[in-house]
């Protein structure tokens, strides 16, 4: 596991969200037996929150490989969202109860360290997010979860997805930045590793129960990335602050 | 001057900065000054600023009409001070002593309501910025002055600059709110009627020394606006909050 403390001349971090920031299983597990026990319906939220999510990859492939026009994932899920329901013969949804559960994305919660370790971080960083979210999604998760970010940045910004490269090049335009003062963090493997092949750092924070207890949570060792860190607490000692 | 409180539906403001968030002539002049004295350079830094500043909707309008392909208001602001520098008789500053001067405007102060003022408004609202500076300048500049925005827009996301139909248009579709839901909230009309032409609900905030006491700001007498306030403290309160 890489400690380095290799972090001069960074100025910004940028966020992964979905799993980095937000539990989104837990969150989304939430909000469907919630709406479940409103409508008397009981099935396996578990194994639905983990579908929608399934659903979450294929789907921006296929605006990655121009199968689709640019698609944002409000829409995205709501595309899986409408398969899902079919799949486990739930009917009886009016149109506001779909767009309500929908919008659970817009809810999720945070792990227990995120706020006070982007508190932490943004005194000395500027903290952004740069998730494959839509930028309204990003908003409101942050005013619904008290997280405070110095920029909201999305995929939505390049018209691609990550790990494409234009969306980390967008960003670092944005930010005034070379790249090589940008650090990413994330929870996953794929979009550090896209990010450090532009030049960004990186920093790879565990989330162990992203995909729930007995989920496979990506691990840190042997990986090459700036820093590694157990949270977020443990990533802003990690940058001196 | 409208009172009216026609404010229901309204879910998102976006700010207007300069002169309405922040006083961009009394702080560049403070930075010229500064530059200055240590360098040893005594001009009139008030008529030094006002032309600065003067020389920015032209600059904009080149790219408006497109005599200039997009080029951000750092470059723009670059652009005019070599001009000035010249005008003036200004020589011997460094590329880095110019490149700090051009950043400036990533450093103005905000009016004495403004952060407290933006802080009420978040608490019930969306409180985005809607400028043409850069992403960049707006991030340094809130991080500077203290200021905490729920989202950071710019008119670079959209390749236009306000009173562009297009920069209001970008907004909304990346808040995903209907312009309705949109308040605009500017020191200047040509803004604000602009955005109201295309269904944002609209609020003057009077900055009546945007331009120094023997200049002339705007009044917003006769001024069709949903919300006219003396700042935004004035503001919050016709908002409700």
């Amino acid at each position: 596991m890489s400690t380095s403390e290799n972090i001069s001349g960074v100025r910004a971090l940028t966020f992964d969200v979905f799993g980095t920031v937000v539990d989104w299983r837990a969150s989304i597990i939430r909000e469907c037996s919630l709406l479940g026990r409103s409508k008397g319906i009981d099935r396996d939220w578990e194994r639905f929150a983990d579908s929608w999510r399934g659903g979450y990859a294929p789907a921006m492939n296929m605006v990655r490989t121009g199968e689709l026009p640019w698609t944002s994932i409000d829409s995205l899920h709501r595309m899986g969202l409408e398969r899902l329901l079919i799949e486990h013969g739930i009917e009886g949804l009016s149109e506001s109860e779909k767009d309500h559960l929908n919008r659970a994305w817009h809810r999720l919660e945070p792990w227990p360290d995120s706020i006070e370790g982007i508190e932490r971080i943004r005194k000395r960083f500027i903290a952004a997010t740069l998730s494959n979210g839509n930028i309204s999604l990003l908003v409101d998760m942050a005013k619904h979860a008290g997280i405070t970010w110095d920029c909201v940045l999305s995929s939505e910004l390049s018209g691609h997805y990550k790990p494409d490269r234009e969306v980390y090049l967008t960003a670092a335009g944005l930010l005034g930045l070379e790249p090589g003062s940008i650090m990413m963090v994330a929870a996953h493997t794929d979009d550090l590793l896209a990010a450090q092949a532009l030049g960004f750092k990186t920093a790879f924070v565990s989330r162990p129960l992203e995909f729930g207890p007995s989920g496979r949570a990506e691990e840190a060792e042997g990986t090459p990335f700036d820093i590694s860190a157990r949270d977020f607490l443990d990533l802003a000692v990690k940058l001196g602050v």
